[in-house]
């Protein structure tokens, strides 16, 4: 079994509070997940992520393919003993960072030739090869292969991008389901396995959209009827690309009621903070994004009191903590005095604390809309 | 009161085991402390410090004095309160740093005027000018201005720099009489106060440093005969500055007889771990050392079984812990294999993991002398 999505309950607007059980941690959601791009959330410890109530984080399989590369990683057990969070990960198909991030690229209906950001080498994806690798890094979920439409597209390219997408989805899922037993840890969670989850594509159109969920929601395993041979959640993606708010929240709700209300809903890369409020009480189960962590690396730190730019001269000797209401421990130990003058010194624990700070706040959120989602006892 | 240092063993190699109550915190020493340059022990968060058992630390005057200033500090209620460090605090008197980091440097018997190394604008760094930074900063000890005589030094040029220093000494602790009742947290602790150092110079000559040594012992506040008001402890200064080891030993040797036995003796600048364990055991009651913050983060580590270059392509795939003896926060949860990716990577959380164990390295050989120090029950 690959996950257990068991629904506590659901509110008349759609929003749902659930427990996803998966091998390695059973997660609360409406969920944040912190994103740990090449095996680690930018510059806080493991155990801190602990304490937060980070219950699932990111790894980007292109990041963590290109190195320390997925044989190394699956040789030393999978990327949770590599990188030694024995809670729950999920990692993406890596094509959003090959389109991103990659030289080169040639997009064919095999797949994508592209050249390392890193060292110019080449290299192939095609979605086999992104399964065999999300396989080998052992995430509890794994992202179908799928090309990320840019904004603004033209509808025949958003027909063009989408038609690939759904080719890769449907042999991503046939080969991930023919190779899963082969995930590193599978001696260790007897009976337990990774999980699947099919990206909902189709640019700004709400009937590439619609189209999209619909054949996902129907694909199967190649050549199998079986129950439970089709994917394990649903994700949307191709959002915050650049498009107005408006455009995002109109993709979201088109989508969420033709996804199946037993299995988990993703929306990747959302949001600001009041974005992932919105669309957890519109019943989205999981959200990513380098917003709270990127965002904190260059001072800029999500408060009750809104976006504070720690790097102003007005913070210069304001000892109030980052945030008033804030329980975090960066919020009881530390000023707003410090964490500029640690900026402004180029000191690395700057970015060490104003992360911590900007995660507690995103995921308190998060703790605060499942309270609210609870069924009422 | 300043500091009062309680004897508690000597051995007949000279090694002393004893506890030095400052204001903010009774310190065991031996001690090393782990340097806290501009308000930040690089990467490492104060809660961490705090668990590896560090009880003082260093702040670096000519830093804090350029970014944010000692008047917001003394503003804001002192280092202690800025930095959130409630134990005990160390800050160097400038004089170093004035002459590695600042710029065209103009040396008087007045004092220092130079350009910062951050913006160029100029300065005068006076003794009187270094005390009343100091006492604005309010570290627990603060050091008398000096001039670190460099090496090699013809015994004209250190007889000139030692010539300096003892002028300098007198005027900084006459100063530091007059003006240690301004310090901000004279109110939180009655009766306390900050203590002085003076500094042994002379650069490798050993009578220039006994002639120093004595001097120093023989100061008092000018204009008062009473007791205690000479240096609450000495520190010997201008070692680690390239001489062979055999010469800083002499130096060391040379000059800790001369150190009344009733007061702190502080080695500044050392040094690698069997040069901390062999002054310790020799009594010297304090040391600080940039070496195991500096190299962490160049991926040099400390282990039991000797340096460590974490980069090295042998540990790509070596899921041993840093240091198999160690039971670090580091080495019980991270394989070298994870702290050489993080380096390949650039990864942030790299400086933070190599220093918190290169510090727990630093930091178990101190307790280890001490626990061999200890009187026999």
């Amino acid at each position: 079994m690959g996950l257990d999505f068991q629904l506590l309950n659901s509110t008349p607007t759609g929003g749902r509070r659930a427990a996803l059980h998966l091998p390695h941690k059973t997660v609360q959601t409406p969920v944040f997940m912190p994103v740990g791009t090449a095996g680690s959330v930018k510059a806080v410890p493991q155990d801190v992520l602990e304490s937060l109530g980070s219950e699932i984080i990111l790894g980007n399989t292109y990041h963590l393919y290109l190195r320390p590369g997925h044989e190394a990683i699956r040789r030393m057990g999978g990327l949770h003993k590599f990188i030694s969070w024995p809670r729950a990960l999920l990692t993406d198909s890596g094509g959003f960072q090959v389109f991103s991030l990659a030289q080169l690229r040639k997009v064919s209906d095999e797949g994508v030739q592209f050249r390392s950001h890193l060292d110019g080498s080449s290299h192939l994806f095609t979605p086999e090869h992104s399964m065999d690798v999300q396989i080998a890094l052992g995430a509890d979920i794994c992202m179908a292969f799928d090309e990320c439409t840019e904004y603004p597209a033209e509808r025949s390219r958003a027909e063009e991008s989408l038609r690939l997408t759904m080719a890769w989805a449907q042999r991503s899922l046939t080969h991930f389901r023919a190779h899963q037993h082969e995930v590193p840890w599978r001696a260790e969670f007897p009976g337990r396995s990774q999980s699947l989850f099919g990206i909902v594509q189709g640019g700004m159109y709400r009937d590439l959209r619609r189209q999209s969920a619909e054949r996902l929601v129907e694909m199967d395993q190649k050549g199998s009827s079986g129950a439970g041979s089709g994917f394990d959640g649903y994700a949307i993606g191709g959002l915050s690309v650049g498009e107005p708010r408006d455009l995002t929240l109109e993709m979201i709700s088109e989508v969420l009621p033709l996804l199946p209300a037993n299995k988990p809903r993703y929306v990747m890369g959302v949001g600001y903070p009041d974005e992932i409020e919105q669309y957890a009480r519109m019943g989205v189960d999981m959200m990513d994004c380098v917003l709270p962590t990127r965002a904190a690396r260059h001072g800029l730190l999500f408060t009750s009191e809104g976006r504070l730019n720690i790097k102003g001269r007005r913070f210069a000797e304001d000892q109030a903590p980052p945030d008033p209401a804030c329980q975090c421990m960066v919020c009881r130990r530390y000023s707003r005095a410090y964490l500029r003058h640690l900026m402004q010194a180029g000191e690395p624990l700057s970015a060490t604390l104003n992360t911590i700070h900007n995660l507690a706040y995103y995921l308190g959120i998060m703790q605060r809309v499942r309270d609210s989602l609870n069924p009422q006892t």
